[in-house]
């Protein structure tokens, strides 16, 4: 069991930034996100496309934002449980919470903050007999850790940024890479596009275009493929299908813990401090509504801030707190280290 | 007069992201600012300082945030008329506003932000006979324009970083620097104390400690400082005279407009979009309070978000805005320019 002050579901630029919030306030915080890797829409979505309306930065690519946001929350060492999907809830007799993901890993804290933005994401799974048989035996939706792929035969599926993407990364790793879409054309980043056909020519990623998966065989684990290319059937030997067409989020579990729920999404008091229906149960960013409501990174991170102050009263009750400013205080991370603004000396001069 | 869209009060932080925002829903902004540069607290009182709380900055030193809002805002060409107070506003018959400067300045606009965060920066003055008379006339408490300086005789009182930091600048600008503090010791950062020592050392900045100017000479124009020594008087031949002993912020006028104020600050409500008790007026930033607020940086930027969605109802009656992402739509600026991702291609790999 996972114990910490605030569980943080959701590791979108929300969740991230309610850490270093937290932190501020000395509160340890656990994050919890179905996805392998922090950013939520961003790292997902968008990682190479800039955003215009980040305060302070007249342009700045989705994904250096997400690194941003780690490296300004190193110090207060969050934990994080990555590929996990937070399905139940329970409130305990003191009031606080027990939440348990969709591998059955429990997490214990009296303040929870989903920052679910749009929901959990979930692959749009091809329709392709046994498919669940083989998740986690070969089927992948995800990629975790790439050296998994290390040596091994890759079937990726797809037409869009992360089919071309993670063709030209697997190229590398893999021993042997199929890509295989529908159509011959791909919709992505011109780079990618013509990485992929220089890989191609170089004889590094096969393509099979018009194909498509329609089988996978194999006893224990996935050992082949059937791919249909106009009609006729080929069988290709491979250690892994990745299909890669794309996530849609769902408000999942969540919607069922008894939250009250309008237009998908979470109802908070934003006249104070974005806490739900349920006491303890905070919602912050794109998983939130309210009168006046825009799903907007910037927003997010005002949420995530006022949230912390209640949060702080839950851990601490009775004991006030007294903000202080960043730059007069320096920031004292929960791993030693200190940051903080050179003082201003008193010297003469003679 | 100045007619425009949104009439921003405050050039802080926080009044100018308003801009890009309004600039996103096609609403033109004008700013008043007291001070003679934009910037607000962040480039008056700590614009060496870094500050570590603004998301996706691990750190980032104050003047350095305001640059970059200034470069994020360019787009939008927000007119600025600093160095001038807000003293006066009268309602129109159509709703409208008419904001009046202490210089007589009139600015009229159907919305009227109010981002005057602890209030106008006022100098604190030395108590010297006649000092207000030499306004303008010789006695300077801000530097809005150095050329103004140059080759010219100018006296700095003050013991803190401005009065050290125009000392070293106006060195290589004046003919002759003369810095007068009442104690031996300097308070500031060690950089700076060292390089006025440096410049001290190379006879480019004469200085005076302790000491204290008592008195003001000339006609018309300043022409020379009575200088206190250790009781004796020493008169300086001068053209200028700058006592740099800091600024106090003031709400001032603004209290008097009819706003409701609560612990000198303007109460909004924070439950839709900030607007104040006189519709059509928004308080934003440091300057507002409502239950929970905050006075952090990055709640400024948030509340200015969601006023613009008002402003732009107030101004466009009826008419329904759709949010873009910028990621997504770009941005289009007033000045012709355009900022927008690389598009997706669609290519056929063969
Ligand atoms: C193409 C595109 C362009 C955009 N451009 C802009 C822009 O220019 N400016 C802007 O401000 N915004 C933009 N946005 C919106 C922005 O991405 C969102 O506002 C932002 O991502 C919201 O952050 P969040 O942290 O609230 O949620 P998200 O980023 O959605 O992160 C939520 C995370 O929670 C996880 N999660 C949800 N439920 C569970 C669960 N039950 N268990 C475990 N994990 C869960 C999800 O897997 C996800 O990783 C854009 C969005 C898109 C798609
Ligand atoms: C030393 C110090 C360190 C700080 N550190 C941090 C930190 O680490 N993180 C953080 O988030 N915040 C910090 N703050 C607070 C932060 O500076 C403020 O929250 C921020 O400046 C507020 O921005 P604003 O735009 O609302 O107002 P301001 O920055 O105060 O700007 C308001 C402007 O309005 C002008 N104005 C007011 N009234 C009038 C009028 N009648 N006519 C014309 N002009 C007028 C003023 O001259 C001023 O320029 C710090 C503050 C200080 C002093």
């Amino acid at each position: 069991m996972v114990k910490t002050d605030i569980l943080i579901i959701g590791a979108g630029p929300t969740g991230l930034f309610a850490v270093f919030e937290a932190g501020l306030l000395k509160l340890k915080c656990h994050i919890l996100d179905a996805l392998p890797q922090p950013g939520g829409q961003l790292s997902e979505l968008y990682p190479k496309k800039p955003i215009y309306d980040i305060p302070g930065f007249p342009e700045v690519l989705a994904g250096d934002l997400v690194d941003g946001l780690m490296e300004q929350i190193k110090q207060f060492e969050p934990g994080f449980t990555l590929g996990e999907r937070a399905e139940t809830i329970e409130k305990q007799e003191d009031g606080s919470f027990i939440v348990t993901s969709n591998k059955g890993k429990k997490f214990h804290a009296p303040v929870i903050a989903i920052a679910g933005g749009l929901g959990s994401f979930e692959p749009r799974k091809p329709l392709i007999e046994d498919i669940e048989f083989y998740e986690d035996k070969g089927v992948k939706y995800f990629i975790k850790n790439p050296e998994k792929f290390r040596d091994k035969r890759v079937v990726i599926s797809g037409g869009g940024d992360s089919a071309l993407d993670w063709s030209i990364f697997l190229a590398n790793v893999a021993s042997e890479v199929t890509l295989i879409h529908r159509r011959n054309e791909f919709r992505g980043a011109l780079d990618s596009v013509e990485k992929v056909q220089e890989l191609k020519n170089a004889g590094k990623i096969k393509m099979i275009t018009p194909g498509e998966v329609v089988g996978l065989n194999g006893a224990e684990h996935l050992e082949s493929v059937d791919v249909d290319i106009d009609g006729a059937h080929q069988n290709i030997k491979t250690d892994f299908f990745i299909p890669l067409f794309g996530l849609t989020p769902k408000l999942g579990p969540i919607a069922h813990w008894g939250l009250e729920i309008e237009k998908n999404a979470i109802k908070v008091n934003n006249a104070l401090d974005y806490q739900t229906n349920i006491p303890g149960i905070f919602a912050i960013g794109d998983v939130n509504t309210y009168p006046g409501k825009l799903k907007l990174i910037l927003c997010g991170f005002h949420e995530a801030t006022l949230m912390c102050q209640s949060a702080y009263q839950i851990i601490n009750p009775g004991k006030k707190y007294v903000m202080k400013y960043t730059t007069v205080s320096g920031v004292d991370g929960f791993d030693g280290t200190r940051k903080e603004a050179p003082k201003a000396v008193v010297k003469a001069i003679v």
